[in-house]
């Protein structure tokens, strides 16, 4: 282990983290994570460190936010990797709790957020969002930071996690930061190293599928169900994409559009296998 | 206005509040009310004073509450007075908002408690403990007192309370206090107010027939059934007096026993007219 891996100290226990956080210097940016630490994730922790004194990462699989067990069960892990990579970000403080130490035995309260979770990834994932908002929640009072930041991938979590925080009274403001991308477009996430090799090749498909309609838009397309079709069609032609939903929304309330005024969001997910992917543009 | 009520100061927004707070010592005790305070209120912000630095009370009458708009708009108000209240009791600050600033526009999150909260008033008033689990989670995190106080006559209230601060990791302790009576053995309570003089009267039943079953359980009595009903036969003894249910569960868990061994806790409500009344002892 290198000195810079040395300075990045892993707590597993509320305790701990108290402890921890008593002697960091303000202001804290703080970074929640799944773990398999990526160039997204890097991105985030760049940020954090720019912007405040002390930078903290938590790495928790979080059981909520999953439907299936399977999914939960084989979401990635590797957590000597992920401190590595918090170690050479500057990470002062890495938090990677069991689940029991962030759902004591007994834990029994849900934190659900309404209209905006419920289209797009609530419908699709039910129950999702009142995982995340309920873990975030958590999370956010445990470190207490100033700041904390999130991909804008998981665009519509950015706005349930906002909602929330400011609902709540939380007093850490939610950063999002723009989507970190493959040079073939494909956005960076945990997921992609589940694409078999043909799979990986197919999957930019959906970054071009949506920068296809942000070039009709910017032509001056304004109608959403053109754009949907684009997107629809786009997706069509590449065989080992099935689609679940391509949505032209209003991107702060993410009530589907008929005509694409003001800020848009065009967003998608795509099954490639058992591999669900997302990704989206805003139009601004 | 006296010294000492000047000494008292009331404060309407987040902003207010946030920089208020700043000048205070701690610790912080919180004292979270409806307003129309009596001599209930006064023991939690004694017992406030006492254990902290500063003493803080909110006054606001919680829309998100009440099941029926009638019960909202009846519910007692006097600010002017509670002020006065609260300046006697050495209370430093005065949190008294509009409903917008603790809800501000498009206003979306929901707090729900799980088993806790599901028996007994949440079966009786659906949605009451959400609207108390997310209106008590906003009050904790935009005060973020050490400690707040609650009355054990709302029972399950502060069981519901008490569960989501601990699973939500928001660092103020819950304290609960013993329920506060009249001479004649009634349970202080706003609602109090919209007895008739009969009816005021006839309510001291409620407490009688919990204190019968309590003796009971002294004696040796270990059926919960034969408390139920000794409960029942008391409150069916007065003609004004309308039960809605008689409890006798877990303490901890609210869960209706057959036997009653651990701590138990005897609960009912009744209704006089159209005021709603509840009450409960402990078993211990």
């Amino acid at each position: 282990m290198t000195d810079i891996a040395r300075s990045t100290r892993v707590v597993r226990t509320r305790a701990e983290l108290r402890e921890a956080l008593g002697g960091l210097p303000r202001p804290i940016g703080f970074v929640p994570t799944m773990g398999w630490l990526h160039v997204g994730h890097r991105s985030l922790m760049q940020r954090a460190r720019a912007e405040d004194a002390t930078t903290v990462v938590s790495i928790f699989v979080n059981p909520r936010q999953f439907g299936a067990p399977s999914d939960l069960e084989q979401y990635p892990r590797a957590e000597a990797r992920d401190v590595e990579i918090c170690a050479e970000e500057g990470v002062a403080l890495v938090f990677a709790p069991a689940v029991e130490e962030v759902y004591p035995p007994g834990f029994d309260t849900t934190v659900s957020v309404g209209a905006v979770a419920r289209p797009l990834e609530g419908a699709a994932r039910p129950g999702h969002f009142e995982g995340v908002a309920t873990v975030v929640a958590v999370l956010f009072n445990l470190v207490g930071a100033e700041r904390a930041y999130f991909g804008r991938k998981d665009y519509q979590q950015l706005l349930v996690i906002r909602q929330m925080a400011r609902d709540l009274a939380i007093a850490t403001e939610v950063v999002g930061l723009p989507t970190v991308r493959a040079p073939d477009g494909l956005a960076v996430s945990s997921r992609n190293v589940h694409l078999s090799p043909a799979e990986r090749v197919a999957a930019p498909v959906v970054h071009r599928a949506l920068a296809g309609a942000v070039a009709a838009w910017q032509r001056g397309e304004r109608s959403a169900d053109a754009l949907r079709r684009m997107m629809s069609d786009a997706l069509a032609g590449e065989p080992l994409a099935n689609p679940e939903y391509v949505s032209v929304a209003d991107a702060r309330t993410l009530r589907e559009l008929e005509v694409v005024e003001a800020p848009a969001l065009l967003s998608t997910a795509v099954r490639f296998g058992s591999t669900r992917l997302i990704d989206n543009e805003p139009l601004e």
